[in-house]
């Protein structure tokens, strides 16, 4: 059994109408609903406003991986928490930071860089897969697209990536590293690109096969 | 259920009697003993004295993951054989080559160089593990023994490992990169240097969950 | 001084009047041509023609770097040249094979994976830097374009990059690792995907400087 | 021409009398001392005593490299100096940290990890080079030692080195990552552990020539 924090910012999905009749449900609840139809997964939710930013030694204690999607609101995160879940990882936890993730602290602490990038608006998303057979992976084609995402391009300052799985391109021929794979301390982190707020990206049945399959990935060994 | 087929050479355990008294079950048994005890693997044998060396295209159809070992005979390998190997691996199979199989003719095929090393003779060993939350080392110590065993050392002419995993010191100071992880088309190859045939390495606890771990990563994705 | 031979197969820019039309003057002298300008650069030339193929013990003791363009004749290329342009690597030497020669033998020997690719036709090809402090990519831009190309696509069986350099992406969203770096023995390998020959491709400014940085990069260590 | 700035703690040198017997002229200048017998190198020395502890945003605008060793008063060096260093790396800088700077707060930062390690006291310590095509071992043999050095042991919480070149090893067996090449954003880091205080490291030949190698490897592209 791995028990998996779903931590979402919750800001979008309550404040703006458009993005909450995508995520009626809101988008924490959207992934732990998918992750939760496996039975191995023990999934709970946090927030930003949850009592301590959802983030306690408590919740850290019984947590193997934590899911993490922030947008507006990163630097409403208290460097206390940072420090946790930097911690946390190093210790043999894992970590997804999706999307605009690429900007939550926790997120840049770990990498030691700025992790900026570019964006060129939306559009048509292709993912394409540079190592096919890694586990993250498992039961994907070795293309897929989506028809509607936003579109983040190259320079993306993170560390070259211990083991680079997906590289997205766009109409333009710009490219970006959009799945990231890199062991930090005694645990594991994967960076995935897709996810913005307006579009139902978290329905999509191959991004969800990816997120389930990292969840093994990052997930630390058990004995 | 992985499909493990632990393929040895089964030369000096057949004619040394040095060896003999060491692995009186010949080495391939002894191997396959101990990955039998697990039950999500089913285990066979071969030695290059069986049929087509041990390799028929109906072997491979069987088969998820090769542990191969070999020392004296690597040139009786047919290389009709060793493209049979590299297909499979480049199609999603796993390779484990174990110590002096750093010179078989399909290990040496899969990393395009010389795979050659040097060698300082035998005595005390310990494994150092550098990425301890790989999978590999699941429910390992990150340092660990071996009271007698030959020692490779640097320089070890293969490419830089995807994942380094372990590093093995000797009393002179030199060292060899003596875990080594690869990606190698749609499969996975993990050699590893113990195994000497004049001593009891593979009963050692440590080295036979080294191999038992190796076979889950090596072994391929299925859906 | 840096001892370079840039050996092209030299058949479609002698039989294919269309190619004949891009590279009157042959593509190894242009390609030999825009490198000459560097005084630090001592370049010679060799076809598959040559005598031997081009490739002899004598010429390979006076070269550092070999730059490699071969197409429709890589299964005329004998074994033991592939042996020596391996050897040459392994022990020190520079190799930079260019767009279609992915398929040529000394590369797929070096590589240890089929070296496959898909292809998806002609037109824009946009090249990406992802590692922009590289050497490689000295006084280039971090994206650049080519106006027509051929278009090369993932999954390239190759061994992940020691240090991937270039990414390039298409209007379809398609993408491939075209400029791949890898340290072999004790040399250097710049795999570098542009220069199709129905296209004037080696005269472009950003193409002849990546090249001309490579052919630095890969050189051998000089005491 | 590039431009050097060797940055030293400059406590025990001044503080702790075998130190200063070790190294009289104080251990920056011993450092700035060898490096200026390159007539390419343009070398000045800071210390945390200086004015902003040696980093002012002047002094950075006309630094290519940055090699920075302390000790006990990592903790003296304050946040927007460490802010200051990751920046001036992320941008292109070059940036050697020596020995004890491993637990440097700019390391840290750019590491994104713990840093820690293990030690077992001084002793006989061995280099072993693992790539010596590498232009950081430029004219060193693949093997040398110290007779009496520091002794730091795995696991060495830093992310897998983008070019790991050296593992030290020691009578015990334990071995340690000692030369540790990343790319970092636009910049590069070496990580290079010999240099205990109590010793006359940096007076030896193959040390000296290893951290002038590696001036030239993160120095930054110049057009």
């Amino acid at each position: 059994m791995i028990r998996v924090l779903v931590w979402c910012e919750h800001y979008q999905d309550r404040e703006d109408e458009a993005v909450r009749a995508v995520y009626p449900e809101f988008m924490h609840n959207a992934i732990a609903g998918f992750l939760s139809e496996d039975a191995d997964l023990s999934v709970k939710t946090a927030t930003l406003f949850d009592e301590n930013c959802g983030i306690t030694d408590e919740i850290l204690a019984e947590t193997d991986v934590i899911i993490w999607w922030g947008h507006m609101l990163h630097h409403e995160v208290p460097d206390e928490i940072v420090d946790k879940v930097q911690e946390f990882v190093l210790n043999g936890g894992g970590f997804i930071p999706l999307h605009s993730a690429h900007f939550c602290k926790p997120f840049i602490r770990l990498m030691g860089t700025s992790c900026g990038l570019c964006v060129e608006g939306y559009g048509k998303h292709v993912i394409n897969c540079v190592r096919p057979a890694h586990p993250i992976n498992r039961g994907l084609p070795e293309v897929f697209e989506l028809p509607e995402e936003e579109k983040f391009t190259e320079f993306y300052d993170v560390p070259q990536p211990d083991e680079l799985i997906y590289i997205s391109g766009y109409e333009s021929g710009r490219v970006f590293r959009s799945g990231c794979a890199y062991h930090r301390g005694r645990g594991k982190v994967f960076y995935f690109q897709p996810g913005h707020e307006s579009f139902p990206i978290y329905r999509d049945a191959n991004i969800q096969k990816v997120i389930r399959n990292a969840v093994y990935w990052v997930a630390p060994n058990k004995d």
